[in-house]
């Protein structure tokens, strides 16, 4: 593979500091080194720079077979990229050297990238040392700087760590607002897809790795005719998150936010820290690689949100923004049912019961590819074509709403910005012009139209106020709805790869197919591998219904609540503008 | 004076083309030649740039009485002061060189500067041929050219004539928009500042040039007490301007719009073209130097005025313009009740009593300084100290005034360029963002959310159609505010030189005082010069008290107007948003 000539299917922006290269749709690549793990490749573009960039992202054009493990695709496959007009990378997975085979020990994966050097990328999963990490109050967190600064040497900030990635990134308040515009999550996403590519996909097609599993353990699969979905088992429930307290250990020297959790099902009150978000967010993502799992909340909070607000305002947004995600996970069929999730919302708050939970969460077996085994779902064999073209529709639709949300998110960040710099500019600028009028009028010495001059200070008093309320109003509308984008720019980054092991599911079952028609397999094992291949699209059907449930809920309260503000917005205004009309009416 | 150094009292900008030089206060000057003529000197600033600027503008520095005539004002004059820390210049007149001292012959001073080479500035009069210019429908005028369309080469557009001045200005749109900011019709003041000294204020104030004034022609001063002010006399009247019609002569070769005049006190409708207005203006501003004359509107449409605008509402918004220069003349208790007006509101349309009457009205002595032997006055003698007093607080109110109707006027523009520009784009960028969602939504092909894409979309369309309202806002708030400070500039701009005229006569009464205290004046001198220089006086304060009224009838107007309309706006707004909330909360 070193040396050969690939194209890139899937714009990529490098994080600087990484030594990541940002690539482009379309360009041509040379490869130099297959071997750097965790899905990434080194190359140089035409520009004669090098650096690394994720190995999915790129198509191979060379004709011949990949010369390297594991074992590769046949061509057919490695090349069928009909979608390749969408902005859509179709061909994750097999393409990818293995690292590991050890399908069980995902505790090592995630921490295999912890004290790696500069040059291995480190692709976001958090950094941390296995001894210490299952300690209830350890020091692995960083979490511990004093909310309310804005603190650019890499530390943390309003109770919220870091993973050394976001480290070397954030060195100056220029990088951050260099940021700020295109809050993609798209980190742990690519990594969860590594997952599933190294936890071996084509293992489980092929039968191997078989356990039993308890029928607690079950996840279902329905159909009621118009598309497959997840049973939703237990009754569904929510928790709320309240009451953030600023503690603090070292006698001050750390600081961090406890915030209270109570669910709705045990109404038991549990204090939880955001490190304890962050690592169920981690299980989640190793358990349920077929499940795109909502994005955490930024580690850092973007310069334009910290515009008027304080640190109780600060906190309360994080808080929000955890709520959300937390409401997102307990509402999902699958996700809201599992124990990882359970153990972070009852354990009590005392740190061997924690341990205990969490070291049961990480030796679970059912994790990553192994999930499907899981699955229960309709004895109906899948058409091919169909299913193809299904796939490819998913590409489609999934590659126009990455592009929709980017473009609404930036115009949302856009609005915030404006509302808060230009805008209120605006405002000053006619409240200044108004009162130079005031005091002009002020002047005369015959003092004939006293009230006329109070009238107009006072209507440069109201456009004051108005652009305060300018600078306020985007955390009423323009906010939340770039708050939800950002979840789902963080969902939708997780289907590619999804889609991807359907499509290679379908792949291997054609060529097996192929295979035994041709005489070089044996026909007995076409059924088993087609049950499984089957079943890995089964759960992306039902994981895209689910999908599309959510976003109806999800827009249809979002554009309720972002005219409702807009109209409160406008409301305001004529408030504050009849107020002082009546003062010109009656002079 | 040539050759001596000059200190700038108020900053001037240059037109550009003209040979003139921009000054700013406090700028020192050594002067290069005082023969220029129309009130203009020529001078060297300290960059060694040479060029024009208005000698009213500066301070003489040297101590020696000015050589050239007219007779010069004794050097205390000429120094006193005394508001040098404003930015108002307040040493007009007497030490301008007079060019002619035929007060009679007003005819010929407006002729005067039509055909001077570029070297010598054109202040702004009208130039036309003395040979034609009664002529009803003559070659004069050049409000001639097809509206609607932009017109850049000096010729005139949507039948207004440019003056040979503006001609020389306006040679690209680049000097359009350079000119956008700051309307300040400050020519034609300055113009009749010069005027005012040329007419020779001193020779009224020492008796020379009396005659009888007819009991018809007199106009009174009352004092109710609190100032002096105008006695109205008749009834207060109005007159609309409707139907503008495009009319055109020479088999349509040129075309102009023709007004339907209605004065209310006749009902009898009569047709006028702007070149009657633009002659109209320029007989006031003859007649009434101690009257500052509202400013037509420009001879040329702003650019940002253009925008969404198609011929009809172009001629509208002209109409409305002129309408209100005619009313403020109808209202005014003095100029409404001039011959010259009643001549252009009742004239028949035919050519020979047109010009008769403007052979009559051009023929009138009772013009410039004359008038002040018209005016009728109480009988009580002013206070030199009082006075002083008063003259100061009128410049310093008229100074402050003049920099709040700039500032507010470019607010104003601002705004305007900003609504039909970057507020509307804005709107379509949000439009665009939500219309992307909305295709995007589209591409599910399970199409499980049709009601919401379709929303999305209708939302996408509202603000595509709010951005339109931003864009045709301004017409309604922004635009009749910005015309009547354009209104209010122009008759600031006139104060200058009528404050600095009476602030000189007084000037010329202490001098004479102490003159005749010691000896080298004869005291019967005294009392009719002083009678005269508080005539001078009265006419101030009762111009001033009007300007008072009339600020405080406009600015009632504009701030109820501009308000109510800023609610109607807003209302709009939810109107609009308010249409689609029920979609998303129905779904």
């Amino acid at each position: 593979m070193a040396g050969s000539q690939v194209r890139v299917l899937y714009s990529f922006d490098a994080q600087p500091g990484t030594g990541e290269m940002s690539v482009n749709e379309g360009e041509m690549l040379t490869v130099t080194r297959v071997d750097v793990g965790e899905g990434w490749w080194e190359g140089t573009n035409n520009k004669g720079m090098t650096g690394l960039f994720p190995a999915a992202y790129v198509e191979d054009l060379s004709s011949a077979p990949p010369p390297m493990p594991p074992p590769p695709l046949p061509s057919s496959y490695a090349n069928t990229s009909s979608f390749s007009n969408d902005d859509w990378t179709n061909d994750f997975g097999f393409a990818l050297p293995a690292t590991t085979k050890d399908t069980t020990s995902t505790t090592t994966t995630t921490a295999a990238v912890s004290n790696t050097p500069d040059s291995q990328p480190n692709i976001g999963m958090k950094s941390h040392s296995s001894v210490n990490e299952d300690d209830w109050d350890d020091e692995w967190d960083d979490d511990d700087s004093e909310p309310g600064t804005l603190n650019t040497n890499g530390t943390s900030m309003y109770g919220f760590p870091q993973s050394k990635h976001i480290v070397k990134q954030t060195n100056s308040i220029s990088d951050i607002s260099e940021k700020e515009g295109n809050r993609q999550p798209v980190r742990k996403s690519f990594n969860r897809f590594s997952v599933l590519a190294k936890t071996g996909l084509e293992d489980y097609l092929a039968g191997l790795g078989k356990f039993n599993v308890d029928d607690i353990d079950k996840v279902f699969i329905d159909d009621d005719g118009t598309a497959p979905y997840w049973r939703r088992i237990g009754l569904e429930f929510s928790c709320s998150i309240t009451s953030p307290k600023k503690e603090s250990k070292f006698h001050g020297m750390k600081s961090f936010i406890a915030y209270t959790i109570t669910p709705s099902f045990t109404n038991q009150p549990v204090s939880r820290r955001y490190k304890h978000f962050d690592w169920l967010h981690d299980r989640l993502s190793v358990k349920f690689s077929m499940i795109p799992i909502p994005p955490l909340p930024e580690k850092q909070i973007s310069g334009y949100l910290l515009t008027g607000r304080f640190e109780d305002d600060l906190i309360e947004y994080r808080m929000t923004m955890l709520q959300s995600w937390i409401d997102r996970i307990c509402h999902h069929p699958v996700l809201g049912q599992c124990d990882v999730l359970k153990h972070f919302l009852t354990c009590p708050n005392d740190e061997k019961t924690w341990k205990a939970g969490k070291r049961k969460a990480e030796s679970d077996k059912l994790v990553g590819v192994n999930f499907y085994q899981a699955l229960q779902r309709p004895d109906v064999p899948l058409d091919v074509a169909i299913t193809e073209n299904k796939l490819e529709s998913y590409n489609r639709f999934f590659s126009h709403l990455d592009e929709a949300t980017k473009l609404l998110q930036g115009t949302c960040v856009d609005q915030i910005k404006k509302h808060q710099g230009a805008f209120k500019r605006e405002y000053t600028k006619i409240s200044h012009s108004f009162s130079k009028l005031s005091r002009a009028f002020d002047m005369d010495p015959s003092n004939i139209a006293p009230h006329l001059t109070d009238g107009i200070r006072r209507v440069s008093d109201a456009y004051q106020e108005i652009g305060t309320i300018f600078e306020q109003e985007p955390k009423h509308d323009w906010e939340p709805l770039s708050n939800l984008l950002y979840e789902y720019k963080g969902l939708i980054d997780g289907f590619p790869s999804i889609i991807s092991a359907a499509k290679n599911s379908i792949g291997k079952r054609k060529q097996l197919e192929k295979d035994a028609q041709e005489g070089k397999a044996d026909i007995d094992q076409l059924p088993p591998v087609i049950n499984r291949s089957d079943t890995v699209v089964y759960a992306l059907h039902a994981e895209v219904t689910n999908f599309h449930h959510q976003r109806q809920r999800d827009f249809k309260n979002a554009m309720t609540s972002f005219l409702t503000e807009q109209i409160s917005f406008y409301q305001k205004m004529i408030v504050y503008t009849v107020r002082f009309i009546t003062i010109f009416i009656t002079l």
